[in-house]
């Protein structure tokens, strides 16, 4: 599992910074890639890394703030000519499948493969199979806008091989069944139980990606005890009042959830464009005073987010 | 007056080719700028050049294919964030307004400069003042496409002073009487008509846009003694049927119509992703057997457009 920043900038793109956008890349797990928002240019950073639109098979949308969905349609007009035919699913506030439509339909886009739309309405669980839960929860952003928690299921825990030998149980065809939790008779007349010999189960890891908003206990909510924390931080500490008034967030806000949260790590995103360099690595500095697990993203940067075992 | 080249690729982006976008510089003449087309990721390539989004006074769009209107919505935003506040109007086929507005009210974007659609069900002239004058036509692309053709007004002939000095009339404010074409009477008794000391008019620029298309008689007329025609040229020489059947143009079509339409400069254009830098070369070679002043441009790529005095 890891995650890459396709678009760390607010509002308008700059130079460096290009709109909205961050594919967690599921690879090694379900052989997808599930993409948050998709801000106009998404798919031209997509161009520069090794993200294969084919893979994408969820776009969550935050809000539908201009600068989070612009690049939705080209997104999948390219994604179609690059030879996806795979089914893909776009979740996100009510409004989103009607942005997309119209844009498909008026440039007569025919797309070949089908679109499924799961438009939100409220908190709550939003996708789940035995791999992957994803809740969304309202935020604060003036208009509807959601933070997304992607919560993997446990790992069962290995089969105790060392405690098994040590108790003269013979390896073999027998340990398969020990694994799955059976019990199984020996031939030296022992019952064993394949429960008592299975460690601890390994949690799964939790990505919790807050989009637009300002303060908002909803925050800590999704954000508890994530594995990686991505946290929109438009503003720096000394333009609280922005902040609040433009539903916004500081770099401190952003801290004070990852370490109210029990996150591990608190990556800080969609930063204004009126931040010189210098002023972002203050941002940095001053999130790290709050919460020192915390990075400051750049587009194209990539993490790995490893399993806690 | 210029020409600046912001996105020649076809279809999809690449690397080098973003989609779609032409910017006419009308800098000198009405400190405007006039777009036609707007590909995803214009306003992005805008940001790496001098032009203004809030001198854009003009939008032409072609035709409604995804690759030339996506970038629109994200301009017309970053526009009004950039401190736009004029006007703007934009033509195009029916459709454009929907698609627009649709986009702006979904992501509840409120721009502080009103927005005029002009939206073209036939040929004829869509826009004229003293100074520029502006006809579509349509050309044969599957869906409503359009080509161009912005004339300019001719400019008056200057005053011949050095044929009044040698008659000897005498220089003074008369002489901007005689500029008007007015008639004056001398000190000495003479009536001079200003009209017999005026030189010959000189003709105002004309440049050509021909979107999307393959080969039809509509081109010829909307190119006719263009000083500066751009095409598309989708295919090379070799793929003529791959034109013809998906409704394109190659370098050869292109060049036909800049010479058979008596055209001064072509600017190849809509350029597809599939041909190598070698190919691209080829076909520039190949247009230019047909019709010399061929120029393939790439995005960035600006040249004036004299008046030819
Ligand atoms: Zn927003
Ligand atoms: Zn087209």
């Amino acid at each position: 599992m890891k995650i890459q920043f396709l678009g760390t900038g607010a509002g308008v793109p700059s130079t460096l910074r290009n709109l909205s956008s961050i594919a967690l890349k599921l690879l090694d797990e379900r052989n997808e890639i599930w993409l948050f928002d998709c801000g106009e240019g998404t798919q031209q950073r997509i161009l520069k890394t090794s993200l294969k639109p084919r893979k994408v098979t969820k776009v969550f949308i935050t809000h539908l703030h201009g600068d989070h969905i612009y690049g939705l349609p080209g997104f999948l007009s390219s994604r179609a000519f690059q030879g996806g035919d795979t089914p893909l699913t776009i979740y996100g506030p009510k409004g989103i499948k009607e942005f997309v439509l119209t844009a498909l339909r008026v440039s007569q886009s025919h797309l070949r493969y089908p679109i499924f739309f799961h438009e939100i309405y409220e908190d709550g669980v939003i996708f789940e199979d035995n791999q992957f839960k994803v809740t969304c929860g309202k935020l604060a952003h003036g208009i509807p806008s959601y933070g997304y928690r992607i919560h993997e299921a446990e790992y069962p825990g290995e089969l105790l091989v060392d405690e098994l030998r040590a108790n003269n149980v013979p390896a073999g065809p027998l340990y398969g069944k020990l694994k799955n939790g059976e019990t199984v008779t020996l031939a030296d007349g022992r019952t064993i139980d394949g429960k008592d010999y299975i460690g601890e189960a390994i949690s799964g890891r939790i990505v919790t990606i807050i989009g637009d908003t300002k303060r908002t206990d909803k925050s800590f909510e999704l954000a508890l005890n994530a594995d990686v924390l991505v946290h929109e931080s438009t503003f720096a500490k000394e333009n609280q009042k922005f902040a609040r008034d433009y539903y916004h967030s500081t770099c401190i806000d952003a801290a004070l959830v990852a370490k109210e949260a029990g996150a591990k790590q608190l990556y800080l995103t969609h930063i204004s464009s009126r931040y010189l360099a210098k002023d972002q690595k203050q941002m940095q500095e001053d999130a790290r005073q709050v919460f020192s697990h915390t990075c400051m993203v750049n587009d194209y940067d990539e993490f790995d987010i490893l399993l806690d075992k």
